[in-house]
């Protein structure tokens, strides 16, 4: 990719940049000569790992803290061209469960970096990711950014608020924002201890482990699960590209898959496991069962950008990552 | 309003209910022979005044505490049979400059009630006020519920989330919630101290001192204000009305009115006073200068209710209160 270039010695800095969107694109931004300072609060069941900087260590500055520490937010936005802001609470079940927790992350932490940024650094750029499920259920497919905006859990509306408070802190106070709607990221380096969100890498590693994946229902409910390397791309693109500041862009692969035949691409790369069907469990959130497609065309013409990696080349690149380095993410 | 037999002998808690809206609805309960309990922050800068209990203050338990008091609120929503919950932060301006207060208040608040719901007393009836400024930007005339969801403020953002969450909580815990998008109130007790929120009240002070009422601009963008004992009617129905339960509606007059035509009714009714214009101040939020009415159809539909008090009347009912009780609200 030709626009790496701007990157070569800038100052970047990456929120939740241990996570798996912000190490991946870690290793992307040093590897096209950026100077890359990470934020990462290493919260336990969150995705941060020191081993997805593997390889790169000693080029990245690391500082373990948390985004709604706002002494430390003000100081490390000072000097920044780039601010990749993925720090958050990333478990839609999580949300449910403490609401006040997702608030207090993905709602007040916001508000800190972006007021962080608007006394001490208002001319960096700021690229922050949101989610699918601001929408809600889709009436369309694939679902464009004009689609209603009808958030049916937590995370969802934190995450629009998020994104609110981004595209308002550009309007109102001149920072160069660009929020993304990401739908079902998945790939290498994300954590593999558990399955409460990520559930491609999850059924990978129980695929892995020869054991039997579980699909509540018939499985034919359609996602948009995009490869963590194509999302990096976008990121890199999207902070480069100055006409998409105080814009919102879906992020994903644009192509519909079925549930169940991601299950067994699986089965398939991997070559063990096995597959089983059960109701859906009645006190489970009955509010995520319906297709989701995203429509990136808005993100392509404003970048560029097009996603390049099919599900099962990611399952595969994804597979052959934990074979060599499965004892870092779990046992 | 036959309906209001209703609340004989029912218990009702009522947040912000020293406040404007929280006070007439109070007053409207009490004569409806309903059990009423109040809490109330009294924050220094809001609506709530002891004196807008006059006449009722030995009628009703007032609780003087924060909505963000999460084991008061849970004692507090015991037993209750309808919660009208009505505590907030409520100057889009103030949410502007301070974020974070208006997060911790209109969020965080709102989950901490409903959590003390979900917990204490899940069958409550439980209602909600949001905001038109929800929307954003009108892009119809008149805006119906269906109207994209793009809020150009924090306040309007975290109304948005505050909604969100009492549907959640009745779709995910089965409260039975139903939630409200409020115009521009005005009316008898609120307060009169600034003119940070409640413009048509302090342009009514303005004139009662005779003083020089200043618009900015031309004053031609068209607002809907709506009386509060319209308000009250509302509420008192939708609480009423079970077809409401997870429900969304709009509550205004239905009607617009320019901005230059109300301050004209003011000081004719009020007979002192003037006008003045002036050109918009350059740092003054520019994200609210476009018409806004309201489509109240739904509200007409589920409840029967219908806004009864014009805006001449109201402006009338509003000057002779503070005439009888100015004391009590500035000086």
């Amino acid at each position: 990719m030709g626009s790496l270039a701007g990157y070569a010695g800038r100052a970047v800095l990456v929120t939740g940049g241990l996570g798996m969107i912000g190490s991946n694109l870690t290793h992307a931004l040093v590897a096209a000569g950026a100077r890359v300072t990470i934020l990462d609060a290493l919260l336990p069941l969150y995705g941060g790992n020191r081993f997805n900087l593997h390889g790169i260590e000693d080029r990245v500055a690391v500082e373990v803290g948390d985004l709604r520490d706002a002494p430390l937010v003000e100081r490390l936005v000072r000097d920044q061209d780039v601010i990749f802001n993925l720090a958050a609470q990333v478990s839609y079940l999580d949300s449910m469960q403490d609401p006040l927790l997702d608030l207090d992350i993905n709602c007040r932490g916001q508000l800190i970096l972006l007021e962080a940024c608007r006394r001490e650094n208002p001319h960096a750029r700021v690229v922050f990711t949101g989610s699918r499920l601001e929408y809600g259920p889709a009436l369309t497919t694939p679902v464009a950014e004009s689609h209603p905006i009808e958030p049916l859990m937590i995370y969802g509306i934190h995450k629009f608020a998020g994104e609110r408070y981004h595209l308002l802190y550009h309007r109102e106070h001149g920072l160069r924002t660009t929020t993304l709607r990401l739908t079902n990221p998945y790939g290498v380096r994300q954590q593999m201890k558990h399955g409460r969100y990520g559930l491609v890498n999850w059924f990978v590693r129980q695929a892995m482990e020869g054991r039997t994946i579980t699909i509540f229902g018939d499985g034919r409910q359609r996602r948009d699960y995009v490869y963590v390397a194509d999302i990096v791309d976008a990121l890199l693109r999207v902070a480069l590209t100055d006409d998409t500041v105080g814009g919102v862009y879906n992020l994903g692969s644009g192509t519909g898959t079925a549930f169940r035949e991601m299950v067994e691409a699986i089965l398939e790369v991997v070559g063990r496991g096995a597959l089983a069907h059960v109701p859906w469990p009645p006190d489970y959130p009955h509010v995520d069962t319906a297709d989701f497609v995203a429509d990136v065309k808005a993100l392509t013409a404003a970048t560029g950008w097009r996603p390049a990696v099919g599900l099962r080349e990611g399952i595969a690149l994804t597979h052959r990552y934990y074979e060599a380095h499965r004892r870092w993410y779990w046992e």
